[in-house]
């Protein structure tokens, strides 16, 4: 058996920061060499990626001048036509330099917030030329270690002017843009605001500007407050709000991994390529994005172990995908589905056109209802959950 | 020192279930005799509250037939007038029997569903009798442990559907309830819908009366996803949404342990107190529901211990409350969150009529601001910490 | 493809409690009737397993008389007999009566530890008289929740002297068992003693017999600490301690699941079979016991799903056996773990018979040797990383 | 009232790396310059300290010549003497450099393990000229990500081979060093080795100088994989293991935080320096080593901010042992712990001389034992809670 090659049609993204990553961490120094982004760009093409992402940073180092910012830009763009890469989705470096030690968009000192503000649009400036379609928002340092130096209210007072403000200016200049919020719980920040897809949904819903603002779900970032990736995406779904997925792999709580994809929680890897590919038993694509890898190959690599890093997060994800495909079809898990009344949940409660009063009127609906028959019924979970097992495992 | 003595105005409020708890767990049996709520009512009356809650069984036991449900009430309205307490809040048992093991509102049998629904709108009759002004609806048996054994998007629809229907029976009745979700990420089911503040602040926007659906946080469940509880109802106080409150305490991220208030993680909830109480450094009262506790006394206690462990709720509460108006009275923390630049976050981003196009233009936010020294100043952050704790401590 | 079909030489076992679970949990009634343990004994022969294992109580309820007590036992025995099934482990239930509510051989009570001694001594001349081999010792309630409640080193005296004392006991009487301790870090206790793999290997080197003494460590209990249960194993193993082992699956950090074996971190379980059946890069079984399985149906499901869920702990071990087996029958397994050098950490790192000396006198090894070159070294972890997830998917 | 001022008698340690920090951190760049351990010798003697602990790396940067060396080390000598500052504890950096990036003394890389067992003994010398007692060990790189690429019973021979190695160079060379194991659960590793207190544990009784080697357990290390801290040290004390301690902070599950001591879980923290102080409930100091602070000062700070922190680490073990003994001197703290049966513990469970055929035959202890009556004593455990929180408070 064979494992499937990826090609562009299956919008596979990457960072130019992951596979660009030096392997430094807190106890660690760098490990290797720093990668020239033209190298990453024909790499990723070759390994059969759609495209690339980046932070300004990463392309153009900070404090470039001018001339060599459009240097940087200019290799970039070459590197981009000849190999057909595309750059769906652009980002801002909010978080290494010390200026923005105690937060960017949120901090405290009011000129670090105008000088993050600056730093957004004049990379929001290159993503729209570049082509992006969706702009990133990662608030690693929006949040604080020390309950009482924050205003947490105002705190989210600022948040939302900033996007607010960058909303307006994408708007205005006609860049077209749409915002894809990334939430984290914590790391490298004590506790960081709008820490789960929840509460930065939640949050989008009080911008002036929120139908343009979505979500940038990333899997480590939710399993790191032990949550189910899958749940989380499928609401963002369901409130019309997956803008950009980041798929990586963790086990489980503890500090940010970035594995590859499918290295950690397996099983789950499963489901949520079922539902970005099949969008739950009612069937039908669920997501359309670009499927975009933010991970980070394991310090002890070097080149070689990059290259080989970035192709197993594509071939994990088809390998899942063929396993989705063939469980969906299989008539056994049809029919388990049914047996375990999954299909039966799209079913309104209520009947086309029943009222409150009409439901209370039924006597059927409580006072005949046979409550103890109805909490002896088969479940059938246990069944389905062994089936999908089964199916990840190439055993069907 | 003498530790403060609750009063009625202090707004304590106890769940029937909490002095009530049995004692069952997972691993073991009863260690305590059924209490009866009239006698919980007259103890809790004794120890300074000011109201009780329940859920409809814990006040008529499940299957009661009219004659001794009208007995159980009028028993229990008879000790409120004796005592002069309330009853600020109600809620419904979806959980305990058998027949909502697949989930209530969500389940996949559709007659389920319709059973939950009648049980929630037989209990908001008896909350408007009592006088209750919130309905809290927690859904512990909404949610999944195998992840292709749910529809995630049509358990969210029927979650939407099952709420909409109860808010407009509320109003339809004239009932003036206001409901309030509350948010758990497991336990008993292996994933929860709608695990956090986040995620139930999310969906109520989703809502045909959002207006009338807020949330009741509980200290536990937001730290048994190892999230800051302090923040998360800061968010929710930000959006309007804090319409009621469940304090207990936590040790981290494990199964749901329903400690004494105080008796987890104590640094935080003096935080959550001052937020409560002071509504963060602007000042001013933040939150003016109920102080309601939803803890569970130790299984090692007897009676005896119940009623201490209710006692020493409300005395954690008024101690941590003592500590943090000296906190903020304090000169010291005054100065030392102006030098964090605490009380600049309130002051917005952009001057009063700026555009992005002002800012654009002003070289000082960006082309002549210096990073570097922005960099370098001092945090203040340690101070502001180390000052909490000694407050906390009563050592200033 | 067809999963293989367990057999007796598979040497699966189940406790009676694992099917026998009515789905009691913290928050809800039984959904299942019990179950009579002769027909346990008799289904779960059928499905193809080697033996079962109880809790005095599985077998025979808390306060039964002697003659009850007889025909439970001999119900018990026939059922044995007739289907060839063995009993190689039994154990104690001293968690589910109030009695054991604040602990059981380290109760501050010393007639509760007297009466929890004299429970275990009646049911180990029952489990040797049924011919078990290992006695297993899960202490569920020893723990606190308050620090100050407990003298910690009085409490591990007290656990020693039950434990010593259990040893001589089955000494004395010729019976010849082994024991087994059971790790947990938490719940039903907030902290339980000797919570990890490794607490109690450690407290068993302070022991009269430890030789007879030994772990049966259990999947998702070192999971909810964030443990590696291989890790785990692999020491236990290491130091001659791995008697016995607990079976289940654990979606992360959270209470305890007791899912089907698989059914949580997949990954971690190929590692582990690849444990057990391989004993490791080196090769040759590992570990000669039962594999027993304990977890809990879902509390979905009725008799059926019971029954189910017993055959898919047994299919999934099977087949993860047969991956482990590819795995490292696949010569480029072999050649990627011969370049990630694994093979080279079972040579020694002194020479046959150099001493700290003659290294000091080596100037290859610290004067001469290139740090920056070793450091730059290729890795190949993801390589096998990613073999591993290919041979799991049956991808290859 | 004033918060009491450190002092030697107090005989408060910190490591050069802590306020030496400059803070780096996985996703930014370094806040603060270098500081020069001379400061760091004069700017602790000036706030209290009793000593100081380093890394080789610490003090003579990685790849100094001898000269360089040399003069380090006189500068730092000189420090000591003006300061009368100590050095109790030295350690080694076998993780910042590439060369480490597999692992240490247990790399599968056997001239990598061979280059760390170099590095050790280097530093040892100096540490032994210094006049160190103890010795650190904290093998951040002993671990994984890959379960495959490690032949971990491989793993744990190489890891005794090296220990043993140090510990017969130590004796040989009459340094009289005592080894301490510093057991972290991960990060920078997937999973490290020896991940809990308990493991280290365990791990140390197959060394051949097993006494001579002992742990030095970090609070936050614990509190990473949700154990109680104060139970783990309990432990070690109980096996005579305690031979040195790392005082810091940790908001639970996550990343390590390093926080300055009793900023993290504070209830925990006075249970700690209750036991580290009265040694339980039977009294009497239990740990006389130094109280060694390592933490990290938050990256928000500057220099001012970092003396700050070092200070509160001082102040906050200072007023928690003041609010310790205080505890432990109220006489209604005595009888409470009394009416828990708390120093019941310490009598055996067994009668002088009894044996367990003295055991069976006591109907008193099991066939007249009232089982029922024992459960429904009572606890008062919420007592004893209640009473530590009020007095942590400064509320009695």
């Amino acid at each position: 058996m064979t494992a499937p090659q990826p090609t562009k049609d299956d919008r596979f993204t990457f960072g130019l920061w992951t596979v660009g990553w030096q392997a430094r961490d807190p106890f660690g120094d760098a490990t290797r060499p720093a990668l020239d982004p033209v190298e990453s760009v024909h790499r990723l093409a070759e390994l059969g990626a759609h495209g690339v992402t980046f932070h300004d940073d990463d392309l153009i180092p900070f404090g470039s001048d001018d001339d060599q910012r459009t240097k940087h830009v200019e290799r970039f763009k070459a590197a981009l036509e000849e190999t057909g890469l595309v750059v769906p989705m652009a980002t801002t470096n909010l978080f290494t330099h010390p200026v923005f030690k105690e937060g960017a968009l949120t901090a405290n000192d009011r000129g670090v917030r105008r000088y993050a503000l600056r730093k957004v649009m004049r990379n929001m400036d290159l993503a729209a030329e570049l082509g992006a379609r969706t702009y990133v928002l990662w608030g690693g340092r929006e949040g604080a270690e020390v309950d009482s130096a924050k205003d947490l209210r105002a705190a989210l007072d600022r948040y939302r002017e900033g996007i607010d403000t960058l909303a307006r200016y994408s708007e205005d200049r006609g860049y077209g843009l749409r915002f894809a919020l990334e939430p984290k719980p914590n790391e490298p920040r004590g506790d960081i605001f709008l820490p789960t897809i929840g509460h930065a949904l939640a949050f989008i819903a009080t911008l002036e500007h929120a139908d343009l603002v979505g979500l940038n779900p990333e899997v480590g970032h939710e399993q790191m407050a032990g949550l189910n990736f899958t749940h989380g995406i499928a609401q963002a779904l369901w409130q019309g709000k997956l803008f950009h997925i980041d798929l990586n792999g963790q086990h489980g709580i503890k500090y940010d991994q970035d594995l590859v994809f499918g290295h950690g929680d397996l099983l789950s890897a499963f489901a949520t390529v079922d539902l970005l590919e099949h969008g739950g038993p009612g069937g039908g694509p669920a997501y359309d994005g670009p499927r975009h890898f933010d991970y980070k190959p394991l310090r002890t690599e070097d080149a070689d172990g990059v290259w080989a890093s970035a192709a197993a997060n594509m071939r994990t994800y088809l390998l899942l995908k063929e396993r989705a495909a063939a469980f969906r079809a299989d008539p056994e898990v049809q029919e388990a589905l049914a047996a375990a009344q999954v299909p039966e949940l799209a079913q309104p409660t209520l009947a086309d056109g029943e009222t409150h009063a009409d439901l209370l009127a039924d006597p059927s609906a409580f006072e005949e209802f046979d409550a103890e028959a109805a909490g002896a019924r088969p479940g059938g979970q246990v069944r389905l959950s062994q089936l999908a097992v089964e199916h990840l495992l190439g055993a069907r």
